[in-house]
């Protein structure tokens, strides 16, 4: 079935204000979220929001942070996210980075004490409007085998940089640096179907086309699938945005990254406090001025989207063209909805006291 | 047949101070190409010597070049490198990101009018002294098709990150963000071996193991090899390279950067001048204290190196792990070249008045 974007934003807002978010950050909140369903990543939406509260009524997530700034320099900031939603964390991060770009060209923040924050591209593409580059990483729970390895010590740990054009439409690549992001899996796993070798690797990390693998003590790949094709590439990417996460804010990384469902625990002597996450902004006039440079990018875009297609493809695809193309449909003609997460939001209001329904 | 380290290095800066390399130049040039053959990257060592030669014939390289900053903010520089050797500005600028680093915390420096950097690593390498982060990252003549394209429009634009640790040595990927580099597909093409599917496709767009597929009209593949394995994000990797390398500073970019090779002329109406780079600094300290950093970069390390390994692995391996052992290897035992690399100095140095053996 098919909700409308005010429906869940109203909803996920009311949601989050039930827990004790106060309403701004509800529905700070509740716009990060959607915008993960506006832009086909179902998996990072509202299909998420009872994990949260799950979270909450755990004690690992607080509703009321007091997001501060730990440590900085011109360039620079660590922000605690004092154990807050991600999806408050993040934005509230991003934003003091594109407020040292203004003072200094670029503002670096890394982040820790915080939660899962959703879909990587919203903050990186905040810096859009203000004529900068965009840059959002996150560390995640360990789901992912190094290359050579049998456990799993890296989340699918994201890369997500927005650039802005002139006439054409922004770039905006936002990839879990593994080959597959888990929510294709999941997609497979609910049709019964086998994901393609190089997606997965059993619990002896040997390769598997079980597209439950992962549920069954295997581990999610790097990019690449195997040393020959260049996982050894896509572990690299992983670790280096686990260290800039999380080596580098004070956060958990590697295997110690807390678990984003609410029934596994955190392991016993973690090595920092919650997950991290790393934002960038570059004022594209800190380089050349901004006219000059969205020209450019206009004519790269078009340079790129004209180039000759291989058979049987329509052309070639600049990063972010299906997400936009996705959400400029689903804000129009309404966000569809799996029946188990409609049900799943149902219930979820009705343990807090709201109608899924009414808000429609 | 081996060469020392020193034989290989007094040549190099000689040939260098022959086409008129001021002395400090050439030192520094032949340093950066040497690290290339130290390190196992042979395609980017003194195998290349004579192609830098032979464009320096063409008038496509300024030996004297006054490489400049342009433009600036505290934490942001645009530099020209006047034409010169890749070899010789890299380090410049690298330089000027490491200077803003330590006056605001981070240093983003984008090179416009340069030529091919030699191995991307050296210059990420240059902050691990001062216990900063480095990033080195290049855009390169268009070998490689984006998904769903026919044609050519990318280099194999490498990423490089250095991250210094306490005790353990430090964190270094370096890699093209293609599936495999192509000087592995030169190794191949040498031993008359065909290349695994994934990594080049034939002059229609088809997948091919032809190890000679790329001579022949067709590409290099981005890191995933095929859609279904994730090449979309190989693809988008090297855009944000050829972007931030060549976009942002005013070189060229996409299929308008100049060939390597001297018998191919550039695109007449180029959009930029020469190659681009990028490199970035960040001080670790301004973030969390170095000493704390490098403890928790230490436990990060020890902690992958001891993961359990798949059959028939007999370790997980941290980036830079291979390089480095080659690398004091190398140094003790010296360096092996090919016979028709050895024949190619030697040639070189008839043309130019130096005797190759008597370096030695």
């Amino acid at each position: 079935m098919t909700y409308s974007y005010n429906h869940l934003f109203t909803y996920t807002q009311s949601i989050l204000e039930k827990i004790g978010c106060p309403p701004a950050d509800a529905r700070l909140a509740a716009e990060v979220l959607l915008s993960a369903d506006l832009r086909g990543v179902d998996s990072h939406g509202v299909a998420r929001l009872s994990g949260y509260v799950r979270l909450w009524e755990k004690g690992r997530i607080n509703a009321v942070p007091n997001v501060r700034i730990v440590h900085e320099t011109p360039s620079t900031a660590v922000v605690d996210g004092d154990g807050g939603l991600g999806l408050v964390v993040a934005p509230k991060a991003m934003q003091v980075a594109i407020d040292k770009a203004k003072n200094v060209g670029t503002g670096w923040v890394s982040v820790k004490n915080s939660n899962h924050y959703g879909i990587a591209g919203y903050h990186a593409m905040m810096a859009l409007d203000h004529d900068m580059i965009g840059i959002s990483l996150t560390n995640a729970s360990p789901l992912v085998s190094p290359t050579f390895s049998k456990e799993r010590l890296l989340g699918t740990n994201p890369i997500a940089v927005a650039i802005p054009a002139k006439n054409q439409p922004p770039f905006v690549a936002d990839m879990a640096t593994t080959t597959a992001a888990n929510g294709k899996l999941e997609i497979l796993q609910r049709k019964n179907l086998d994901a393609p070798l190089g997606w997965v690797q059993d619990k002896d990390g040997n390769p598997t086309s079980d597209s439950n693998g992962v549920k069954k003590g295997g581990a999610l790949l790097p990019l690449g699938g195997d040393r020959e094709h260049g996982s050894h590439k896509g572990y690299a990417l992983g670790a280096i945005v686990d260290i800039l996460s999380a080596v580098l804010s004070g956060a958990n990384y590697g295997p110690w990254v807390p678990p984003f469902v609410a029934f596994l625990d955190p392991l016993p002597n973690l090595v920092g406090e919650g997950i991290g996450h790393f934002f960038g902004a570059m004022r594209v006039d800190a380089f050349r001025p901004a006219d000059e440079f969205k020209a450019h990018m206009d004519n790269w875009i078009t340079r790129f989207r004209a180039a000759v297609p291989t058979e049987g493809n329509e052309k070639v695809l600049i990063p972010g063209d299906p997400e936009r193309e996705l959400e400029i449909e689903r804000k129009e003609n309404g966000i569809p909805l799996l029946r188990p997460v409609a049900e799943d939001l149902t219930a979820l209001g009705e343990k807090l006291g709201l109608d899924f329904q009414s808000f429609g």
